[in-house]
Order: C-alpha cells, then sequence, then structure tokens
C-alpha cells in the first residue's frame, strides 16, 4: 500500500481547506512547547462537524494519525505533529451559536478563544468564569482537552465544572451528543466527563455547551509581601478564613525581576522572597474592613512583610500583571516547565522537600517558581543558560523531573495540574496513576479510538 | 463445572460473614422498588477493601454475578437481587476515616448514611451540601453510584461536584485509588467521575474522600401557591433574578392531598392547583425585603395566588414537610415513579405536552407531580387503583413510559434525573442515549468488569 497523501484526502474531501506549504506545516505543527521539530502531513481546516466526521473516517481508512489543534498554546506537546499526522485544526470553527437565558448556557464551536467567550457571556450580562493569562489564543476546545484550570479554580473550578453538553466526534467518526445541557441526567456512564481532559486522544469537541453564572460582586486586588515559605500557606489559611477569595497566587523574587526586567512597574519596595496576588469580593464596607483586618493580622503574626491595595482597576491590573506577566518574562529563556499539584494540606511538607531538591540538583541555573498555591498547584520553570545546549539542558531537566516524580507519588500528587500529559509528561504518567489505572486507560482508548488514529504517541508512557 | 454456593465463598473466606437465612435474602435483596422477588444466593458483608477485592475475585473465578450494595433506597432497582446474584453489602463499612481541615475533605467508607455524613461535616463547623429525604437511609456508595441529586442541586450542584476521591474496586478486583483529594489533576482519562453514576456496573466504590464547604448564610422558607402551571417557571425566574435560591420545589394539589392525609398540616387557606416550596438566602434585611418584593411582584402579575413565610425554624420544617412527605405518603399506593428532566429552558413546553398525554393514557388513574423543576427534573407518580392488578398496573405504566421516553428523546431530555437506570429504566435508555453512545458503553464496561459480573443485567437495554 502506498502512503496515504493530502492529495488523497483532497480528492475525497474537494470542499475541505488543506494547507500544505512549508510555513503552514510548521506553524500549525508545533504548541507552545519548541522541543519538537514539526513535520506534520498536511493541515485539515473543516468548517463544519461533517467534515471533521470525513477527515476522522478516512483517517481510519488510512491509517492516518490525526492531531486535533485548537490555539496550540498548549504547554505539554499535546498538539505538537513531528512524526507525518495529520493537523486538524478546529480554527475556522471559531462562532458562537447559541445562548439560552433560561438556562443560562453559551453553546459555541471548539476554535472559538476563551477571551471571545468571555465577551460573549459579557453582552448577557453573565460571565463564563474559567480564566488565564493565553485566553486571547487558546481556544475553548483545547480548554475542554486539558480540563484547563487558572487564577480562579479557587473559587469557579475547572473546565469540567462549566460543559454542560459536548458534541464530539469520536475516534471511530461517530458523531456524539454528551448530556445536551442537562443539569441532572443520571442515564448511564457520563462519557462527556470522560471526554474532558482527554487531550484528543478519544474524540475531538466539535461543539461545547458552557454553562454561565452572574457576574461576581466587585472585587479587590492586593498584593502581599511575604518573609519566608512558610508564611505562604498559613496567609492563605488566614485570608481564606474571612474572606470570598476570587484567586490567590504566588510568585517568587526571581519571577518578579523576570517580569519587571519585561516592562512591569514595582509595586512595592525593598527586597522579598515571596509575593501573593490575591483578589476577593468586597461588594460592601464590611468585606473592605475584613480584608484590613486579615492584612493587619498577618502582619503582626509576623506572615506578611509588606502589601499594597489596589485603588482603582488600573493599579489592580498592574497588580495582575506582576503574576500574569511571567509566562511570557520568562519565554526568551527557553524554560522547562514543570507543573505540578498536591493536596492543599501537603503543600507545605512538598514545598519544604523540593525546595532542598531543586536547590542541589540545579544549583547553577535559575529556577522561578510560582502558581495558584491556593489549589495546590505550583509551576516550576526552569530557566536555561545559555552556555548549554538545548538537548543537554532538557536532558538534565528531565533528570530532575524525574525526581520530582518520585516526591510526587509518595505525596499522591500529581505531574500535571492544568497542562495535561501531551508529549511532556508521558515519561512520568506512572508517577501519578497506577499500572491499573493506565491498564484501564488503554482499554478505554481502545474502545473510542479502535484503530488508534487520534493523537497517538500522547498521554500514554 | 457444579454452581458455586456461600459455602465456597467461605470457605475461601473464612472471616467474611455471609448471610444466608430466608429472611435476610429478602431483606437484602431488595430496594424501594417492590417489582422484583428477591433471590439472592447469598449477602456477603465485608469489613474491609481487602474483603471486598476477595469477594469481587472469587466472582471472577466461578461467574458470580454481584449486586453492590448500600442503603437499598434505590427507585430504580440498581440494587435488586432477583436471580441467584451474590450481594455485596457494604452497610458494616460504615465509618469516617478522616477529616482534613486544610483541604475541608471528609474521607469515609461508603456504608456510610448520609444523614451521618452530614452530622460528621456539622462537627467541623462545615457542609456536606448533597441532600434529599432519604437521607436517613441512604448509603454515600449508593449516592456516587447514582451521582444523587436531591432538593439543593440548584445551589450547590449533583453528588459529582463533590468527590474529591474515589477508592474503587473495579470489576476485576483491581483497587484504584482516583484523584486522592487533588482539585488539579490533569493527568490522563478521569476515571473517578466515569464511575460516579455507573451503578456498580463498573466498580464498587469502597471510599470516598468528599469536599466541604462553609455553611450557607441564614435562610428562610417560603410556600407559594399558584394559580396554572405557566406560572411555574415564571416566578422561577422571577425569584432567581433576585434571591440567592437554595431550593425551589413544586407539588400538584393532589401530592398535597396525601401528604396531608400522611398527618402533614396544612399551611394555606383555599384549594390551588400547585405549590412551590423555595429557601433562600436571607442574612440580612435586605435579602428579606428582596424576596418579600419578588413575592409581591408575583402577586401583581398575576402568578402566585397566595403564600406564607415561614416564621421559625419550626414553620420552615413544617412547609418543607409538605414537599418532603409526599414519596412515603404515596408509597402505600404502589406508585410507578417517573424521574425525568429536560433542560430548564424546555420545561414549560414539555411540561404541556406530557400533561396532555397522562390525561389521556391515565383518565381513571390519579397521577402526583412534584419535583425540583428549577433543575428541570420532575417526578411523576402514578398510582396504583385498588382494583387493578400488579401486573397490569405496570403493563400500563410501561406503555405509557415509552410514550413518555417519545416525548422526552424529541425534547432532548433524560429518562433518568437522578434516580438512574437500575432495572426500571433500561428498557428506555435508547431515548436519552444513542446507539453510538450505548455501544461505547458497552465497550467501557467490557474494559472495567471483562467477566460481567458487576450488576448484570442493569443499566444496559
Amino acid at each position: 500500500m502506498t502512503q496515504p497523501t493530502a492529495a488523497d484526502l483532497a480528492l475525497r474531501l474537494p470542499s475541505l481547506r488543506l494547507l500544505t506549504d512549508a510555513g503552514d506545516l510548521e506553524h500549525y505543527g508545533r504548541d507552545w512547547t519548541r522541543r519538537w521539530t514539526p513535520a506534520p502531513l498536511a493541515i485539515a481546516l473543516p468548517s463544519s462537524i461533517e467534515e471533521v466526521q470525513g477527515v476522522v473516517r478516512w483517517a481510519n481508512e488510512h491509517g492516518v494519525a490525526v492531531v486535533p489543534s485548537g490555539g496550540r498554546t498548549g504547554l505539554s506537546g499535546g498538539a505538537v505533529a513531528a512524526h507525518g499526522e495529520l493537523v486538524l485544526s478546529l480554527e475556522r470553527m471559531n462562532r458562537v451559536l447559541g445562548f439560552d437565558a433560561v438556562d443560562r448556557t453559551l453553546t459555541v464551536q471548539p476554535g472559538i478563544a476563551l477571551e471571545a467567550v468571555h465577551a460573549a457571556a459579557r453582552e448577557h450580562d453573565l460571565v463564563y468564569p474559567v480564566d488565564f493569562a493565553a485566553r486571547g489564543s487558546c481556544s475553548i476546545g483545547g480548554n475542554i482537552a486539558t480540563n484547563a484550570g487558572g487564577i480562579r479554580v479557587i473559587r469557579y473550578g475547572n473546565t469540567r465544572e462549566w460543559i454542560a453538553g459536548l458534541k464530539v466526534v469520536a475516534g471511530n467518526g461517530e458523531l456524539l451528543d454528551l448530556n445536551r445541557g442537562l443539569i441532572k441526567n443520571s442515564s448511564g456512564y457520563d462519557l462527556r466527563q470522560l471526554m474532558i481532559g482527554s487531550e484528543g486522544t478519544l474524540g475531538i469537541v466539535v461543539e461545547a455547551t458552557l454553562r454561565l453564572t452572574d457576574p461576581p460582586p466587585s472585587s479587590q486586588v492586593m498584593l502581599l509581601a511575604l518573609p519566608d515559605m512558610d508564611a505562604l500557606m498559613r496567609v492563605f489559611a488566614l485570608f481564606r478564613a474571612q474572606l470570598s477569595l476570587q484567586a490567590f497566587e504566588f510568585f517568587t523574587d526571581v519571577a518578579l525581576k523576570h517580569v519587571l526586567e519585561h516592562g512591569a512597574q514595582r509595586a512595592l519596595d525593598g527586597d522579598h522572597p515571596y509575593y501573593v496576588v490575591t483578589e476577593f469580593e468586597a461588594p460592601d464596607e464590611r468585606a473592605q474592613e475584613a480584608a484590613l483586618a486579615a492584612f493587619e493580622q498577618g502582619v503582626e503574626q509576623g506572615l506578611i512583610s509588606d502589601g499594597v491595595l489596589a485603588q482603582s482597576d488600573a493599579q489592580a491590573a498592574a497588580l495582575w500583571r506582576l503574576r500574569e506577566g511571567i509566562t511570557e518574562s520568562l519565554a526568551p529563556h527557553k524554560p522547562y516547565k514543570n507543573d505540578i499539584s498536591v493536596r492543599i494540606g501537603a503543600v507545605p511538607a512538598f514545598l519544604h522537600e523540593i525546595q532542598s531538591l531543586l536547590a542541589r540538583e540545579y544549583p547553577h541555573i535559575e529556577v522561578v517558581w510560582f502558581g495558584h498555591i491556593g489549589d495546590g498547584n505550583l509551576h516550576i520553570n526552569v530557566l536555561k543558560p545559555e552556555s548549554l545546549a538545548d538537548a543537554d539542558f532538557i536532558a538534565q531537566c528531565e533528570h530532575v523531573t524525574k525526581l520530582l516524580a518520585a516526591t510526587l507519588q509518595r505525596q499522591g500528587g500529581s505531574i500535571s495540574a492544568e497542562h495535561g500529559i501531551g508529549l511532556v509528561k508521558r515519561p512520568y504518567l506512572e508517577s501519578t496513576r497506577s499500572a491499573a489505572e493506565i491498564a484501564l486507560m488503554r482499554g478505554v482508548k481502545g474502545v473510542f479510538d479502535p484503530n488508534g488514529i487520534l493523537n497517538p504517541g500522547k498521554v500514554f508512557p
């Protein structure tokens, strides 16, 4: 049998938009990871569910691997096509299909950007509350495929909580219409939940019905400086007990240095090892007084060294930029990213353990810590020294990740909190999932994608 | 090969408690449905996860069907053992195993009653917010197996939302430790979610870590009388827009008649066709004023005929009894139960359609309507006339359910909102799930339970 080509696919689906230029192959063949050399067969850009089904059926017949592709802002290589796969980009399927005022749901195509979802919800005086820095580029389909988390999980949960219905093209080309916006539906296995977070290995999201909610009451943003790592979770406990927290994000002095170099404005004088940006509901004076009281208590207890409460929307945005600008500010340093989580209660012991591990293993390498510490989720970015070759740097980081994975396994944590497994984490999946679980996952994969054409090589070790 | 017996199992697991008396077989072989004659092989009452695994392994070796069993308050026959199955009752595994103040989780064994979970949460000044009338008898394992809903779904969602971790013995006897209390864990397929609502056909829940939350602000309870069915969803929209609703439950005059005959106290004068019990957060005077304003608006618009606001906890309990006492008051009439749902937005049209369907099909039979209308969930109980034989009555009800299922299919609804499919609804599963979905569900079943020993005959048509 000859190798199937893009021309074969074009013959089968004449109206399907297909790209095969070198520039397009490179553009669509990678995500925000930069470790793999893009080498897709072609890029298919369907404009309808039927075209998606047509592509998947053709791929089944010819044994062609398909990589579903959204905004390609992923950090685990889930959307990388480096081995002659057909990239199936959903970017042309990016419209709002409907809004239901009674159900308070928004039905969208998968290629719509998260930011556009936010805007569409706002038009109806409602909010879609999942949010993170890549909002302008990431697609809702990708958010669903990774069960994206972000900066409001502490208040609103992950993407999973907001998916009322999903249309999915399974690996066999069948269209599934899962849950259809019902609040209560105890009628057999919830395959919608199985799809969420499956990274395009079970099916391709072709439509999503998102639950919306009331806008939160007005909020305030505070930046806190902390004297040491132990203060972190104690301040979190103090604030959580007294305020309605919307976000509680931390970063280190090293992260601050990079984000300031990248153009952000300093908000506090002096050098402090740890910082927290927190946002809390403050609809009335009582809530504002509670916030100041919590702050003062923290200062009295020696847990908070300094702080600033935003006095305007502009200042709130400037404080948020200190946290949200980190990823972009680190990009030029080709960071190796760990995205790990433990139970909140396990965070203090875990932080100590990995702090000494990282100090020992990366003595001459800059390590940047930040993350959603109120959810037990920590981002550790290791910056490549200019003198080190890419491959040597990654080899060193993978060695350390192996040690980190062993620590996570002991602590019952997760090797991927919100980025997904993709290509980057698959060697470490066994630190988080048992052999029995992985065997069951393989079985499930075989049920939904019997020919193994959907995102092969991703997720599984 | 001879038939395996309880004696064989006793030989294999000498310390396992086993019951084989006729009274025990009858007691443990049924749930709240009364349609099947219990005929289990024996009742196993394990006291540890290891014993559960031992039973499942033995059952696999000998091809013995196992029916997992909790409080047996189910209404779909999911826990019925009528064909020589081994009942595996979790009732001895009913302890609280731990509480984590930082994670705000409670870890329990599966046989604990929902009410005992509520009490354990309260000891720590927190709440487990899933709640319904069977709270004293139902077990948390059964709640998880059916993704139980109840009276607070409108505010807190279904059981699914509150499960931070699950230990499950899969159909092959393997112990799975799923998600382990993590908030963020994007590491492969979320098998925990797949287990929730699988009615004991994929695995047996042997431990659960439940998320707890802050107690709600103080609330008020109101009983409303409505002039007609159209007012129902309009009052819901009016109240939802202005109040923080905790519950919005409706019932008809026929339901009221039964619950009053069963000893409840009348709270409003006059006869009205529809009633609503609603509970809303009322922490301050402003909220209380908003509630009265909403009520007055409803009266002015002709949507509300009368109402009463509970002035004490005792009166609130008395109003709640009008709704919560319905199921018990109907039990002597051997009701045939439908538990259906549609999207909230589809409720008004759906109510009209099924009202005329039921009036036509049950001209001489009493039909009682009530339910969680704010979630789109409607309970329709058909009461058996004394003159009609059980079998004839059920045959007639099944004929009507077929028509109802066709209506649900057109409206995109569900044949089981919160009771599960079990034995009762399996002939109608295809009204809610497509052939492609059911085929995938069968495939998933084969992965988790390759020998088909877990609750065979349940769920699948």
